[in-house]
């Protein structure tokens, strides 16, 4: 587990790869897990609250916190799973089920700004894999990770919500145990666990948004959207 | 990340920690992960199908497996959170809300029998402290983990059901960004990501149920139930 130290603060239309093979030496193999936020940042996926009229039910959801936020968080909201004002659970479109739908204040360029979950996380993970390689000759795999709270437990972890150059969940159906029953718990969602392990050596006041994990053997392809429960599987939606 | 090979088979009764203390070197500030299953089966929590008669509300959850099994997952259960027969999600006496109740098939001592969650696991988890600082003189941390589904999320993550010798959760509460903000996503779940963590280094089918994560500065002191979303606060309950 490698924090990347020395990032600067980045803008929008910053080349985020760029940045990350100034401050680390990339090797074939490495996962390199990336808060969203830089990604979102570069990216342009930043609302100003003075933009943004707020209304109604933005205003009723508000409950003495700035309703221009809970605006923003009812647009990028496919649906609200659950509410208790000022608390919002919602499903973004990508389907991530989370709090605020993703919105942020804190870590924003500026106080009276949010930031928005990239508009689709795989498809940023796959063209920053693309430009490390490019500028470093390293095949890597990417995570572009957050801190989403959970059911019934305590605490955010952070989870991988975009994904490239590994298979996000490993599937050991049909494999076996020592004592030949076939595995139970067979599918393990270790994108999730890369992103945890990362943020655990990213810290959260330090600003250290990316981090390497190396000497984890990722295999396959894939993308976060796997990891999206499907609705007809899915208990709790 | 050091997986630890090498342990041998567990059997109730054994000294756990003195299969850990003969296969690894540890150091103070070590955090040892243990696979739960080890500690169950030390413990004794193994039940056999066999002694089990089930009730007509397992016959009703089995739809074709064993009934036996569902019989046991009702005994480990405080309450039904969902059934999808023959799946169930339960919350167990601790306050766990998992699938099975946490009873598991796979890696019994027996193909006939299950694995049940250890009684206490905070406390299972201190036993293996204090008992690893006795036999190596090493102050180290300790986590009970066990695979859990999450709600909404394909695929398992490893997370903490018992804990020793660290605080489960980092709270960062009243800490500032750099921008003035105060945190928003600011407990986190370091326990889970620590046991999620160590799980990518030890692999299902391997065999290796310990693993050590080393230069991981843990903090105070503290309890896995601490993890469990209080019921109040709980919007998913």
């Amino acid at each position: 587990m490698i924090p990347v130290r020395g990032l600067p603060e980045v803008r929008e239309r910053d080349d985020v790869a760029a940045l990350i093979a100034a401050a680390v030496e990339l090797e074939g193999g490495d996962v390199v897990v990336v808060a969203h936020k830089v990604v979102s940042k570069a990216e342009g996926r930043v609302v100003r609250l003075d933009d943004v009229e707020p209304s109604a039910q933005a205003r009723d959801l508000a409950d003495g916190e700035d309703p221009r936020r809970l605006e923003v968080i009812l647009g990028e909201s496919m649906r609200l799973v659950r509410t208790r004002p000022p608390l919002v659970i919602a499903e973004t479109r990508h389907g991530f089920v989370c709090a605020s739908a993703g919105v942020d204040a804190s870590n924003a360029p500026e106080p009276d700004s949010v930031v928005l979950l990239p508009e689709d996380p795989d498809a940023s993970a796959a063209r920053l894999r693309d430009r490390l390689l490019e500028l470093t000759g390293a095949d890597v795999a990417v995570i572009v990770s957050d801190s989403f709270g959970r059911a019934w437990r305590q605490g955010t972890t952070d989870v991988a919500i975009g994904c490239a150059g590994l298979q996000p969940l490993l599937d050991l159906h049909g494999r076996r145990d020592s004592t030949g029953y076939e595995l139970h718990a067979t599918v393990i969602a270790v994108a999730d666990e890369l992103a945890g392990a990362a943020e655990l050596v990213r810290g959260k006041l330090d600003r250290i948004p990316v981090a390497i994990v190396r000497g984890y053997a990722a295999e396959g392809d894939g993308t976060a959207a796997e990891l999206v429960m499907p609705r007809e599987r899915d208990l709790f939606r």
